[in-house]
């Protein structure tokens, strides 16, 4: 049985990668992945980021907060096909008081696929972006050299 | 623009007709729509099919209840393409204690493309199955000739 | 039974419009719509903005062509919940040899929710693009006052 | 990084295992996995199931070939949430002339989520039922003990 641990990628020097499959559900009828569906794979790689910097939804959620994403700015510049093996890397940019902005890239091997610059927000019950916890902020912080 | 009332389709003898559009989203790299869609198609066809008897679901919501589907016998007969105006008609085939099922078909023109049984069932806030509401009960009920 | 014309939207001055119904699927565990499920519901705008002015995608695919998205800048302002009706703005701002670029905003009523800068190309079966053909520019370009 | 071939789970006496997480894309506003996507898992595990026996979706498409679902029987009996780890299991029950049926379950740990009873035939260009190529059915038959 493939070990647990691997299914959510791993942490890099960089920040993230994430491995994940193009399925059937990925592709349209032009043959290649659906544009939108790439935000998919890179929600996937920020979840999977967070979940190994130990930032869980569920824990959020009890609490009343959600990550949101407020922006995104993508380049879409190579498609991917299915039976595809694609490479999600996330690393953060930016840490500020209420807001996250992260560096995302989908790869094939060496090929850049998408890129996207993706700013998420913390808000609470009523919708309003809400501080970013400590731990979240030193979670992500790089560590020291 | 377009009537909001005419996108939640229209009630009928039978029970409920709504008419869907195949979009991009919609079709995988065989150049058909994948499978798993229809199901889609078929949920708006219910939430539509309740939205025009008056059933809502941020109404059953509000009360910590929701509609899930419990069992689903599905025919795949023929498949739709890009482009094409599929008509989702949904009628009540049994009204339970606690469970509905319903008969659902997504046609293209004269043709039937998929069939479906489809068993729902509202569940509370834990998770169990609730009677359903009298209101709803009658709702669907058929009225007399 | 709704008139299938109504389903692509309308033409206006400014570009089109086209109004969808948030259903299910497009919700997540936060309550609210997925974020990636706005670029479904801009992309079946485009869609049918281009059907109303003659564009049709199995046309293009018969002739090995197929409109795709090479950049998006998106803003994710406010979220839509279940049952909402959006209306998704679509207008031309570049009509560039081989590249379009399209003003769209997905509003609920008065308030814009989601706004976005779409470049899209024609390429062909190589997965180069391709001139767009004199009809497709001359079909988004805006009529003389 | 993790080893590809484990993305595509693992065979077993019985037929086949993956695990999949659950994310939020897979969740709808009720807080629990939207119904039709544990048809998504089902196919995911299909997909690898055949790629572990050498049957790639890509090779039968270069000959025109590609499986279709006609039938599915499932009972949704409990309901994953966000961040779950899902294990799909499928064996074969039936190696038909033109079609195959398998059998289906979601689990998560030692609860099973999802059954399924699965009927895919293999389709021509012309969308008619294709003969199963003989390595295909050897590729799904049982080993002898």
């Amino acid at each position: 049985m493939a070990e647990p641990t691997a299914l959510a990628g791993t942490l890099t020097d960089a920040g993230h990668e994430l491995i994940q499959r193009v399925y059937f559900e990925d592709t349209d009828f032009s043959g290649r992945v659906y544009h939108a569906r790439y935000l998919y794979f890179m929600e996937r790689g920020r979840s999977d980021y967070m979940r190994l910097l130990g930032v869980h939804h569920q824990e959020l959620a009890a609490e009343g907060l959600a990550f949101v994403v407020r922006r995104m700015a993508i380049d879409f510049v190579r498609a991917a096909a299915i039976d595809d093996l694609l490479t999600i890397r996330s690393r953060m940019l930016e840490i500020g008081g209420a807001r996250l902005v992260l560096g995302q890239e989908v790869r094939r091997g060496g090929e850049v696929l998408v890129t996207a610059d993706v700013t998420v927000a913390l808000i609470g019950r009523s919708g309003r972006a809400s501080r970013l916890p400590d731990e979240v902020r030193e979670a992500f912080r790089p560590s020291p050299l």
